[in-house]
């Protein structure tokens, strides 16, 4: 039986999200019901941030099984004709409106389908909750065997969000800001690759304001902790990212996601810099 | 095996809510434990704060599976003689202090039960924290297959929140605001049927507050984006509900759960409203 | 199959937790998988408060089945050389960084490990993510069979968090604010035993401040609603706890977790006090 994951910006205040997931167990058969399992991404997005609910679910949908079912809503159009998608890439299916959130899935998808059943909506008033009443028997029908080519017919124009692609220069990089996370560090969308062999320091701006030095680490741990000296590093993601050790950077610099950073590498002295593999060999 | 939801005031930063899900799956066998879906309904309850449970459980409800137990602590008088309730409704189990919580779901229902059971409580230090020690176990009783009639003796005066129903008179209604969800919309207690044939427009009163005028819409999306006209249409509960698109209503008027709400309704010009569904037959 | 906890700092608004979750399901089998039970402790620890995750663990591992694997990761010194430990302890078994956050689980425990185990890391971008790369398959393995043994060789110098025990005195005694609730509770590490037979009230100090008067009850009910008396009373940890009904007592008083509570006892007129049970026989 597949992983069921579910992202959302209704918040945690509400019933919505239990219901989404009441639908879900509701059209199972009983085995089903009693081996999926249910796994939250997340529900704190920003009401109505495609690009957010777009970053998450594409950092965190790698880390789970083949055959996981991921259901994101975060759908400002609800109740309008913009259509409901779903989208088979690497094992995995995900299921979404049709506004861009699936955008960073949509490269080496398997098929990409628009969702045409109205015989699995769910009886319910108004037109306010396709989370509940759309969306859910829909991800409820792929744990429950149904072929995603049931669905409805493979679309080729999906709406994606319009991210630039980084760029690289001669020693200056330009990207954007594509998340800051829970301790305030900001990530890039720069590329690991483009830092190696990695540098000893390199300079930041952010949008027009001046540059800012940092220091490049292996680790938050080998900044001095307290705060005051920003690193650089390579993320989770695979990308650049700013961090201060022990304080939000991003507060500290006040940044939004969404803005652009340009790196000003500076030739490297040594052929590395210090790291905690190299102190401890 | 089947579903179980937990509803607390008991907030996310504490041990409590995991506290309670431990014991249920302890008192459970193994083969029950593999089986059970454990669903949150939510955890963010203001303290104490009854009548939101109420409306959180009876809204999240109905879209379980038949089987499902629901445990509700939001328990002010934990620790006092207050009794514990048991309700059967519907397929579905409830538990939670008879205080109030459970009032939506006692129309219509086929058992209340006052739970006398000490023989199930958990034996643990302090009288604070019944959710763990006393209703964590009568609900996984009731997951293991005990009879809801086996844990304590009918009762017919369980306590009741007082809730004046919403009244209709001619072309002006009268009801409460029940609910300002996570997006700010305003919901309320007035039926969708006192709207058909929908209206195009209306006004609304809170409290003594000069006459608003509101837009009636299929959906949010109808609205203008931004957030300057608030509309009104039925929402995902089947009652009216007041909105802006991609602002908090609730937090521009100011208004809270529990406030009046008066419904001026004026004569269709037309026999329905501009839809989504009437321009895309 | 065994129950799989979970708790962090990495927050609700990011796509950690999930990660984390994920990687865990990958490493299992698919009978596994369909069997296991995930469970969240929490994940609003502090940014880097290894005290208050270490305090939120103790409290709710106790509840759950023998067999429950808990991860903990609260990790200011990920990508470092700390050690990552695994305890076996009362049936159960911790995974967490060394760094003091299972000190309270140390004693008694049957197994400390420091795990040495660089065949079972997950091959990723960065050394900023060990919850995702390191510890989740650390505890996907101990759920999938593997024994505590095989992790890594048995170590004698855990790192200990220095908690003064608390002191008893003649009619004082001396302790410390271990937590603060959701709810504003105040809880101590003084001992439910301390106060055998219960006082009918006593006197504490926080701090260095002026001496503050507190009634011993039973539970949060007996003291009046609305906030005006201080009350003292064994909580669901089986230690002192002060609390006001209905308020936050720790933002009356400002005290915060670490303060030192220093309490009077006065002799008690009668041989208990004013208590619900006694009131009701």
């Amino acid at each position: 039986m597949p992983v069921f994951t579910l992202l959302t910006d209704f918040g945690l205040d509400d019933y919505y999200v239990a219901a989404v997931k009441g639908v879900v167990l509701d059209r199972l058969d009983a085995a089903q019901r009693a081996a999926i399992q249910l796994v939250d991404i997340g529900h704190r997005v920003p009401p109505g941030d495609i690009e957010t609910a777009a970053f998450l679910l594409s950092a965190a949908a790698p880390c789970f099984p083949a055959g996981t079912v991921h259901l994101a809503v975060v759908d400002p159009g609800v109740g309008s004709d913009r259509r409901m998608l779903a989208v088979a890439r690497g094992g995995m299916r995900y299921v979404a409106p049709d506004n861009g959130l699936l955008t960073p899935l949509l490269d080496n998808a398997d098929a990409v389908q628009a969702v045409d059943r109205p015989d699995l909506s769910r009886a319910a008033p108004g037109a306010t909750f396709h989370g509940r009443d759309r969306f859910a028997p829909i991800a409820a029908a792929l744990l429950g065997g149904t072929a995603i080519g049931a669905l409805g017919p493979a679309i080729d124009d999906p709406v994606r969000s319009s991210n630039m692609p980084p760029q690289r220069g001669n020693n200056v990089l330009r990207g954007h800001i594509r998340h800051i996370d829970h301790y305030g560090n900001v990530v890039t969308d720069l590329p690991a690759a483009w830092f190696d062999p990695h540098p000893t320091a390199l300079d930041v701006r952010i949008d027009g304001r001046p540059r800012l030095p940092l220091r490049f680490v292996d680790h938050y741990a080998l900044l001095p902790r307290g705060g005051d000296i920003p690193g650089a590093l390579i993320g989770s993601l695979g990308t650049l990212e700013c961090s201060l050790n022990g304080e939000s950077l991003a507060r500290r610099w006040s940044v939004r996601r969404g803005a652009t950073i340009t790196v000003f590498l500076q030739a490297p002295s040594r052929p590395s810099r210090l790291s905690s593999s190299e102190e401890t060999p």
